[in-house]
């Protein structure tokens, strides 16, 4: 038997809900078109902090962590709050953001993932959740947002690092290796490709491009409106 | 007593949710103003393959049976990656599809229902979850796609037929035929007046229309801002 | 030990959820370029009524009270339906309208802050939880239409006369008022809150308002697009 009980630290969490906080408040302060008001900067910092694990949680049909403890929805709140006052330095500290964010989505995605596992689901599921897990504080922050989903378009591989750190998870889980050593790897995995793919700007192929291998010249004819 | 057991086979299963995959990949398609990358298509065809399911399972506080078993995920990808590629194909074959889809809201809808009622829900309950099995995909697609959600505008009669389907069930249920039956004349039912609806183009009165009737021409003056 | 039991009447739970739905089928007729059939009524009748007590139980992992009773969601599309027919009424009712619906969300914040604390939440997610009871058919709403979620943006101070009601009842049950008589006291505080706030157009203060405070004039010239 192996170990199966993965606890993540409660400030190693409330660390991760907070960045995650502060990052929605930055984002949500470049729409300028759109008013939100302090409370509307608090909800989009919940949304960003807790949202991945609270979508976790659900999917799992348990009661949220977040809602166990009394320090969550406070970390995320405080953070959304500084994000927003201290946006100016944010936004300079550009990268600072995208390497603490990557550390995010890694730490999100471990955590998922490994409970899955811990709660007896296959393979597949447990990799499908760890990626939910690491994206589903954006989906519920755009979509409160009313903005198009950041991770269904081009230029995020935001989902994809995550997928390959749960799966890095899973298949060192299944030959042996301790679950909490597992996480660690899955962590730098998603934290590695999830930097590396903002620097060198890394992008999945478009649905367009692949579109077009099949078109025939022939093809295009019989659509004229297209010109 | 009777039969309250009611298991779909899994490759029915299956079959429902890669043809929910297909038709998600091919309904992205054609918002050519919105690029979606590979990920973008899996993540839609895992919408509309599972998000019915889920939304149902999540509803009813149950571990989603797609996170039970290694081949949903898989499914409805590889269904959406195949829609995508043969989206010309698929865009042709519109009858086809209309069909497929159908039926799918068929087996979604009797799925919900049954589930519910051998759960122990009442009556209207398991009629709205049936309904909510069957057009949650769609809802969820939508949602991420940022597109308007479908079924709420003129023209949509997916939650119409789902609802008449799950009516039937319930009725059938409560009068003594065997649950499987019940789900098979559920599944006719919603198939059938999904299809009609496509073909003889029928809706749902409208919003305005209805509006107008209890409108007096003395209270048309007072709103000259109308001409 | 004091009493925790907060069970709502029947009568009065289907009353608010039915004020919900007529406020949703009113809500939604404003948007004349939205063609809603009386399907997408009911479902928006359905989302405003019964959305912040599905949302609530899915949170908490419970099968939704709403789905364990005929009642009610005929209750939310009859009132739904009953708002779109008399939504000229309605719309001459303002003030009516904003006294029912401050009442509905005081009486939805009771009972999920309640709910939460009766399920042993700590106090901070049982503050959450009412909130998002009171707000959550709002947000299943307009996330449906395809609308900017209310209570997002400047003006609306619904979800800090909840937040404050569901704070003012966890600190009363904490110093050993009876839970029924410290919800009954949430429903005011939320009441009076919200009909003070719409009567006297009180606002939270902006994100941007706050933004401009660490701007120093320096920064300003760094900028010549904004001119």
């Amino acid at each position: 038997m192996q170990d199966t009980s993965f606890v993540i630290p409660l400030w190693a969490d409330l660390t991760a809900v907070a960045i995650g906080g502060v990052q929605g408040a930055v984002y949500a302060a470049q729409f300028r078109d759109r008013r939100l008001d302090l409370l509307g900067v608090a909800i989009i910092g919940i949304a960003s902090g807790l949202g991945g694990g609270l979508v976790r949680d659900i999917f799992l049909g348990r009661l949220p962590v977040a809602l166990t403890d009394n320090w969550y929805v406070p970390a995320a709140v405080v953070a959304a709050l500084l994000g927003m006052l201290l946006e100016r330095v944010f936004t300079r500290l550009a990268t600072v953001i995208t390497v603490l964010d990557a550390l995010t989505i890694g730490l999100f995605c471990a955590i998922g993932t490994s409970k899955a596992l811990v709660l007896g689901l296959p393979a597949i599921p447990a990799i499908f959740l760890g990626t939910i897990s690491a994206v589903g504080g954006t989906i519920v922050r755009d979509l409160l947002l009313s903005v198009p989903i950041a991770f269904m378009h081009v230029g995020s591989l935001y989902a994809v690092a995550a997928g390959v750190g749960a799966t890095t998870l899973v298949i060192l889980h299944a030959v042996g290796v301790p679950i909490f050593l597992a996480a660690i790897i899955c962590v730098a995995v998603t934290f590695g490709l999830r930097v590396l793919a903002v620097f060198f700007n890394w992008t999945v192929p478009e649905q367009r491009r692949l579109e077009r291998i099949p078109r025939l010249p022939r093809l295009r004819r019989t659509r004229p409106e297209s010109r």
